[in-house]
């Protein structure tokens, strides 16, 4: 793909955004990374030693010059908490860049939306390049879109439940109406899904559990690289209209030739 | 991708096979066969002049020798007309593949379980190497395994409707309950329909207007090769099951790390 | 609902065809044929006691003259074993009507297209009324009907599923191009696939393990009983049309009025 | 339908919530609204005379102390405006209900979450019944519920885009996790739809485009009201699971028997 995705003046080449929690071992987890072919790459703040961050075990694997780090604050249940900890992260020299992941059910973790706005608003204020994880609602994307998100990162289901994307039109729509990349964040199982989500004109995908837990991860991270290309490459051709029957009496004609 | 797909003994590296009808012009028609990377290419006998069938406009600008010709016998409604249709293509030196395809409905062109069963199993008798389009019905698809077949293809949805596959579930019992490749043909729009397809375990995909009517067919031919190689690595990569929550409170913790 | 179906110059005021097997107890079976407002009841000719069928578990507790029986052949697995078993219940003097249903695959019961066709077209010779359970192949339902079915039969899913309707589009075109009765049978789960299939235009519904283990078959047979009657009166009424947007700027004032 | 609905102790007999608006004219209105068996109506404030409400062209024609009326916001595009037509509703004499409805979306009319939480937060304290209509947020809804929400009006789809429950993953967790009625409100089509609405659990329906813009509106009408019931006894009645297969050696043995 030639075209690069922007996001807060950094080109990207690639679209895939890749969580870096729940691998079989670091060693799985470092080839899955290559593998994707991922510029940025997400996890919590909670599992990074603050005081000395490069010492991380994920982060020592890498060449850490060649990716982007998109810390997040799961495990935030309020503004409050989200804010404190991107500080947090900051502070310790990982990014400026914050993934704003805010829940208070412990069931579906799934984003509140107020807590959310709320966080965006004020981390934007504080020069923060914020990514917030949202649910697929239009309004509530625009909304996050306006406060100054740098991207809007909707979910195609609740976090690790490998669904899809449960709503495409509500993809849909979002992508229509935004001004901003929409990078969908959760909830997909397959390259079938990620191929779909690019199909609807998505910007790019962010995933974790459907590669980690896959039976070979780094196979899956593979075929999500190329599921996030191959998407966008169909969404380029443009796809031929759906019809409830292909014939006429004078396509039938053409079909024959 | 490594395992090759054998069809009557020819082994094929691409799983991707490729109508050659209603394409703008023979130059797009060229470079988009070129793209696919398909072996195997499909058209209706009736097109072909077949006195001199090397001098139609499809097949002087290809290698033929790169290629396996699958004629067709679109056109036919009865068996006894697809059986003469299949000798005429083999005695004019074509090949001895043959797909059968026979429709007696002008509007769906969707095929005629009984005819396709009849000409199948004569054909096979007569020594051609057989792949019937078939309904999706996986009883009619073990018996056309049952007389013979070398490949059954089952239809996502009909003919040039871009439809996508009506029913995954039927397609997945097909493959389960095969002993012979099975190729998905007709009916499909979106590369995210051919990588689900795929997932499902199919052994390949035969596409002829999603690429040919595409808005740039090209670039439709790179996509749809890419989404079978990406839906075969993703079935072979395993993914992660569906679960209506992801989280208890222990994989929370998880989730948390 | 005043119209009624008319299949074989009866005619019934209920659309709703109900399977007498699998029910907890004699008992909660009588009720819920009784609620079910059925008029039409199928059962395996294997269970019934054919030298003295009155006397049989099912049938004694009716007043038989209420109903008309729809003895199948369920466990023939080609169709000279259906015809046999349809000559048996003829010849005991349970009913001239008989449901073809014919399978040799155990796991899924699905109907043999090739096998259901031949029977159907013997058993019609013979002067009976033939109802035949298939696959939803809109092409082998045209030619069920060909051969002279009182009214065709085809599945949603597989038997005993519980899936609902797996291909709605299928559905739909068997309706369009049908002239005689289309009767869902098979797969249904829930009252929304009821009452969707009757949307799709079908003239009744067989069903059987729905009602019978649910796990309040007579509330199940009533709510059953009404979701036919309400999707026969939603699909006379007439839905409105899908639409994307609902609103344009004239539409929005619309909705305000 | 034994159960009734509970909403700020009023008890409600029909589940069924109608809107007054779209119809050809005022007598189609009127039969419909008494087909339907709404107790609860509802219609935009602007459209009511609010000096003389009483001699309203909807109203006059009704028996209106049957009736529990529901006013809407609609229109509104924040808070503000929202909680100044509530109260102009509740000092004109309507009602001291009211349905929240606001946005500033003219092309999908859908709610906006910040607005639409803080005016019911607000009209609660006011004294106000309140009935947010909201996305199939889950997190949202449950936030409507906590600022005192009487009961929960997600979406299925846009207003009047007749596109059905796009996401019944996300309606049936808003009805796990609430604690007050939920309806479903906008972008129903047809009576399976609602009918699957129901099976999902929630606890009524509200309705206007697909019944005042049917081919036959009053019939309509019918149809909607029998689904909410049918849907409410298939709900109570407890479906069979889905299954793969029905059978395994035994079960066919039990389907025979």
């Amino acid at each position: 793909m030639k075209k690069t995705l922007n996001i807060a003046n950094r080109q990207l080449s690639s679209r895939f955004f890749l969580g870096t929690g729940r691998y079989p071992n670091p060693f799985v987890q470092n080839e899955a990374i290559k593998a994707s072919g991922a510029e940025v790459l997400t996890f919590a703040i909670r599992r990074v030693n603050l005081d000395a961050p490069m010492e991380d075990a994920i982060l020592q694997h890498l060449e850490v010059e060649n990716f982007t780090f998109l810390p997040n604050t799961s495990g935030a249940k309020t503004a409050d908490e989200a804010i404190r900890i991107a500080r947090l992260a900051r502070a310790s020299g990982i990014s400026d860049w914050i993934k704003v992941e805010i829940s208070a059910n412990e069931k579906t973790l799934l984003p509140d939306p107020i807590e959310t706005l709320k966080a965006t608003e004020t981390l934007v204020k504080e020069g923060f390049v914020v990514l917030p994880y949202t649910s697929d609602d239009p309004i509530l994307c625009k909304r996050l879109e306006e406060v100054g998100a740098a991207a809007v990162m909707p979910g195609g289901a609740p976090i690790g439940t490998g669904l899809g994307i449960l709503n495409p039109y509500n993809i849909s729509l979002i992508v229509e109406e935004s001004n901003v990349p929409i990078i969908v964040d959760a909830g997909l199982g397959n390259a079938s899904d990620v191929v779909l989500a690019m199909e609807l004109g998505v910007d790019g995908i962010l995933m974790n559990t459907p590669v980690a837990k896959a039976k070979d991860p780094v196979k899956m991270a593979e075929a999500m690289k190329g599921a996030i290309e191959v998407g966008r490459l169909s969404y380029e051709a443009g796809r031929i209209p759906k019809k409830k029957y292909a014939t006429a009496s004078s396509a039938y004609q053409d079909l024959m030739l």
